[in-house]
């Protein structure tokens, strides 16, 4: 089963939520939260984060009315729950959440993972809230409440994985919400989510550690060479190898099947390419590398069909 | 052994040559062309090009004064012999030029790859003519003799490979070239550049092919939502599998021995972390993940130092 795609956003502004709980104030939730406000799509805004000075930070720059540590101050309010915190916590702050939550909540994670997800937060949540997995492909390299802002969204993708049971008026309303922010969304089942996640964003930030670390792994002097005349193949994956160890760490932990299923596929395409190297078999070189231009065109002409972009870079040796 | 590194341009310029014959008006030949001409380095250019259209494109164009099909024709006027063909070519193109070569003319290549080429034509070239094997690390996907522009070298590495009995005026002579054409200049063994290109270009391009190769297999569905939801892992390495096939087919049948090594000890690194998700150990990841963030220190501090660059791009998941 594959995606379902929303059309475009139409002029009608989504109807906007009463109260907004923002569970982690950090990049996601707080860019969420100046979002809400900018789009005027929630009327209050109010935070849930187990750090004071979070809660602190948040009013001081003015993106909630309220914030809190404690649950029962400010998840009864709320007509909507975003959940965005890191995956691993999913679960317990679910749990965290569910004697609190009103009467037809709408409960929202953020995570970059969803069927691990689901099998965490689901069963702990209460029947009278519903709940709307979320996945908005959209970040930068900082954290914190700092962090945020509200532009991070457009142009860029927000996957909604609902299951089959949700009601289908709460998902057009969350994906009203995120075309308000400028998103293009799309629906799809929580396992096909991690399926294409696993090869378009988890197989490359794992190449890319693994690259960068076998270069760490080098001798001195090839290894200072490596840095001094990095090219922008290696250049392109130090930058994805950058990204933050804890967050990815959880993402391979919760999503261990597909990326497992998709390192095999592509260990045994290397092979094969490193069979034909050792043997010096020129055409299945080159058949292998003009095969891939296909796919290069596919992601041009849906990349002009999507968002605004940069120009493409040059191509060094 | 590790590389020298040239100290910062003097004002001085270099000793301009006489004559310079461009052997391949492509990209990397008509670029040097076009430097040549504007930094005033050769008092004139000829082109050698098996395709008539390319001579003819080159005088047409104006960055030629004379061009031909036919070495005896313009290779004994040349104090400087650039070599800009496709590095399987190297030895066939050192056998034509052979006969036609002036006493003390200087032969550059240009290859992507160095140890392969200096054994296709050093044993060919004559002993009157200097042999300096040059990697100028530029290009952008484009190519013929209109693709080339004067400021592609500009604050980009030209790596020189000298010999050991190369004569030390010659490798200094064209490490002035380079400098006047906007390149720092470094110099190392043919086999050390090998070895660090392998790691830096070669096999991030072999990688970016594989992942991109195994998308290409996937079931429809699921491959239409790779291309549609393309996150900026993916993205980055569609683009660079788009690059040329032929060249690179001939980098890595040419570099073949460190290519190899490096692809068996990046497959050993992979096949760790593989095991440490399949086991769920996320110390052994998180380890990994954090390591590598020195090297990307390293390589942004290069970076700062060497040359203009573009803002970091967004980190996403």
């Amino acid at each position: 089963m594959s995606s379902v795609v929303f059309p475009p956003a139409s002029a009608e502004a989504p109807q906007p939520f009463d109260c907004a709980c923002i569970v982690g104030i950090g990049l996601i939730g707080g860019s969420i939260a100046r979002a809400l406000a900018a789009t005027g799509t929630a009327r209050r805004i109010v935070v849930l984060d187990s750090d004071p000075a979070h809660c602190a930070r948040a009013l001081e720059l003015g993106i909630a009315q309220a914030a809190s540590t404690d649950p029962a101050a400010v998840v009864p309010q709320a007509d909507l729950v975003v959940v965005a915190v890191p995956v691993a916590q999913s679960g317990a702050v679910a749990a965290v959440l569910a004697p609190h939550l009103a009467n037809g909540a709408i409960v929202m994670d953020t995570g970059s993972v969803k069927q691990a997800v689901v099998e965490a937060m689901a069963p702990v949540l209460p029947a009278h809230a519903i709940f709307i997995p979320a996945h908005p492909i959209a970040g930068t390299e900082h954290s914190g409440p700092d962090a945020g802002f509200a532009e991070l969204f457009q142009g860029r993708w927000c996957i909604l994985t609902p299951e089959p049971e949700a009601p289908p008026e709460a998902v057009l309303r969350l994906a009203a919400l995120w075309r308000a922010f400028g998103s293009q969304v799309a629906t799809m089942p929580a396992r096909h989510h991690d399926r294409v996640l696993a090869i378009t964003s988890h197989l490359p930030h794992l190449i890319a550690y693994t690259i960068v670390g076998t270069a760490t792994d080098l001798e001195d002097d090839t290894k200072s060479d490596v840095i001094r005349f990095s090219a922008s193949g290696f250049r392109d994956f130090t930058r994805i190898a950058a990204s933050d160890p804890t967050m990815w760490r959880d993402i391979f932990l919760n999503n261990r099947e597909a990326v497992l299923e998709i390192i095999q596929r592509f260990t045994e395409d290397l092979t094969a390419l490193q069979r034909a190297i050792r043997r010096g078999e020129g055409e299945t070189l080159f058949d292998r590398f003009a095969q891939t231009r296909a796919i290069r065109r596919g992601v041009i002409e849906a990349r002009q069909a999507d968002v605004p972009h940069k120009p493409e870079e040059e191509n060094k040796s």
